[in-house]
């Protein structure tokens, strides 16, 4: 039996949870879970309906790209996972998709402003929209690029990967991350709601202000942090 | 058995229904049912997903907040909902909801206008948005002044808790409530079809008037006082 | 057996389809269907929730307002259904919903633009909106004098009903109609996607044009009339 | 057995897929399958739900429009396929719907701008309008001329019916086509999809700059041409 059998079943089910969710068209969309401890990552193969998924044809791959266990070829976006893998200590799971609202978002180049409690019990900050690459990076090795992308913008921003688990990439669409993969499409459902709900805030009233700090801290930590109280 | 075994099938039921009348995304909504004689309320416990409660999950609390059965840690919102079943005398059920239309108008701080007969048929006057509390009562105790928020801003409307049976709390979300658990529920489904048409009939016409007088009148009768003639 | 039960069957019939088709929350609608020979409809009970209804539960009412057999109170609106059928012949089916965006034009109080040809495959004209009643009529026989709103306007328009077979009544909502009760749920459905396209189209191109006659004849033409081409 | 049994049976099958992909209402929309060896396509017949639809029913139809083999009377709009298949090569799935973004932007005469890489992935250009036709046209032979209105609005742009597989036929809806009748219907649910993210992208931003010319590059070769890299 693989020792890759876990992550195989933990990439399967939270692959399978992005139709369920709504969150692809077709097969627009990859959900990735790593095993830290083997440095290896299993990702959905490019292309493949989510009908026809199962377990086993999900791809081992290791924190350089290369695939280690797998016949068929993994996702395109398999080297941004890679990439935020080897870089970003403590993420176990990654989810790329399309969603419509936070796809908008990116297209637009603009962050999605906290407007409200439900943005705020995830993240105290607007969700951070990474402008598009530059033209080496795009024709060069592009999803590798991609990955850097992501993680330069976090740098500017002085963001922690473990405080802000979601980003949009500009004129592409959102990355989301968690510490497992289970939690990183949980994370991809809450930044599509939070996306769209932001939009029709502003469409209501363009000129609605942020959530204050009072309650950008509240919330937040209700539900993280020494004294959280939210959930059992 | 549990004298409480009314009131958490109620609560269950009625928390049940908030996913199939597609009020709530993962675990961001709560229910709760009273029982007066009693003077405790059920209530669904904090952070667990919908397919796994069941009646016996419902944590029972008293008007004061303090959990009386149950081992789970009821709903981080269990205060305002204590508040509210303390101070307002003739309601069964309360409901919190994240839905999106009625969210974004919380979000944009305004109150939902009443454009039409079926935002009549329901109350007479735009939905209320209660504005952002004070950061002393959000770093004290929130939840429990969640609840008097409402309440003052129901006082300073003037506005009976038995004739308007839903609020907007500015930057977070709406609660409803009502004689029991179910109609609370019914009342978080009809605004967000409300707040959700209003936001479309500004948008086909920024001049949109609101609904007269005598149309308002007309059809909070037809369904609620001595005349009415809905249902059977 | 009764005499009305195929009345009864095709009211029953198209009511279901109406949560089907996405047209109604909760019991926010009712459709009749009607036997001229026996100068009679089947209407929905008021304020029976679907999952509950049957053929058996549909209410019998002469074309005066009258109810002619059952047990249960016929719906709130079902004078206006009485007026039409009797001042209007060859329908034999009427509906009334709350549908999202057709209301929401009603409560903009306009008319549906005819902006493309899936308007003209069913009318040739802007989906009228007849304004508000007076307050007179308001607090008189309220649902009768709704019916006598929308003859009324028909008549200023100098359209005929068999020609166009939906209406917004003003602040409220719309109502449909046909030759049978299930080609009155098909306007119905018709009328609500047509009404959502034109919000959007108004959205992409504010001096988005209406359809050309050419292509309102035509269409019009391939769907009615002597040289209709479309349908077995 | 019928020769055209193949034909017959992806038609049917990608004619199903409509209703569940969400582009159609009731029997607005049809796909034809098409046979080159033969000089036939298969296409849905006229105004049949598509519940009471099977292979046998199909209609067998030549590149002159004319009738093969078939009971029933062929989707009115058949003499658009008939024109495109004669006039355009490699293509044997061609798709009419009348699905709600696409239509709207085809009501505003407007082209989709290419905003993102969704878009990318599978066409270089903004999503092209045709005009609406000249009102000889629509008095002749509408559906043939509108074959004629498409292929004319390409030659013009300068476009490959190879490259872009995809039109919107102003104030009426959208065609699409490809090598299959799957991939014709693949290509009308992208269409959709990216139609309604166009449309949220302006209203974020109504600045959105279109997307750069080397992620278009990019995106596009990903997935088309020698260097592809996606799928299997």
């Amino acid at each position: 039996m693989s020792i890759y059998k876990i992550i195989r079943e933990m990439a399967y089910e939270a692959n399978m949870e992005l139709p369920r969710l709504n969150l692809v068209l077709f097969t627009f969309g990859n959900v990735s879970a790593a095993d830290r401890d083997e440095g290896v990552f299993a990702i959905k193969p490019s292309g493949v309906p989510y009908k026809d998924l199962s377990p086993e044809k999900m791809v081992i791959v290791d924190f350089e790209g290369n695939t280690v266990e797998g016949t068929l070829r993994p996702s395109s976006d398999t080297q941004t996972h890679a990439v935020l893998y080897k870089h970003w200590d403590g993420i176990n799971g990654i989810v790329h998709t399309h969603s419509t609202y936070a796809t908008a978002w990116a297209q637009a180049q603009m962050d999605v402003p906290i407007f409200g409690t439900t943005h705020a019990d995830h993240l105290t900050v607007d969700v951070p929209c990474a402008p598009p690459m530059n033209d080496e990076m795009i024709k060069g090795n592009y999803e590798y690029e991609t990955g850097f992308q992501i993680i330069n913008h976090f740098k500017e921003l002085g963001y922690s990967h473990h405080d802000v688990e979601m980003i949009l990439v500009g004129n592409h669409a959102p990355f989301t991350w968690g510490k497992t993969a289970e939690k990183a499409v949980y994370n991809s459902a809450v930044l599509e709601s939070v996306a769209q709900m932001a939009l029709l805030t502003n469409q209501i009233n363009p000129q609605s202000p942020k959530l204050k700090e009072a309650l950008i801290k509240k919330h937040f930590e209700r539900k993280h942090g020494p004294d959280s109280y939210y959930g059992q």
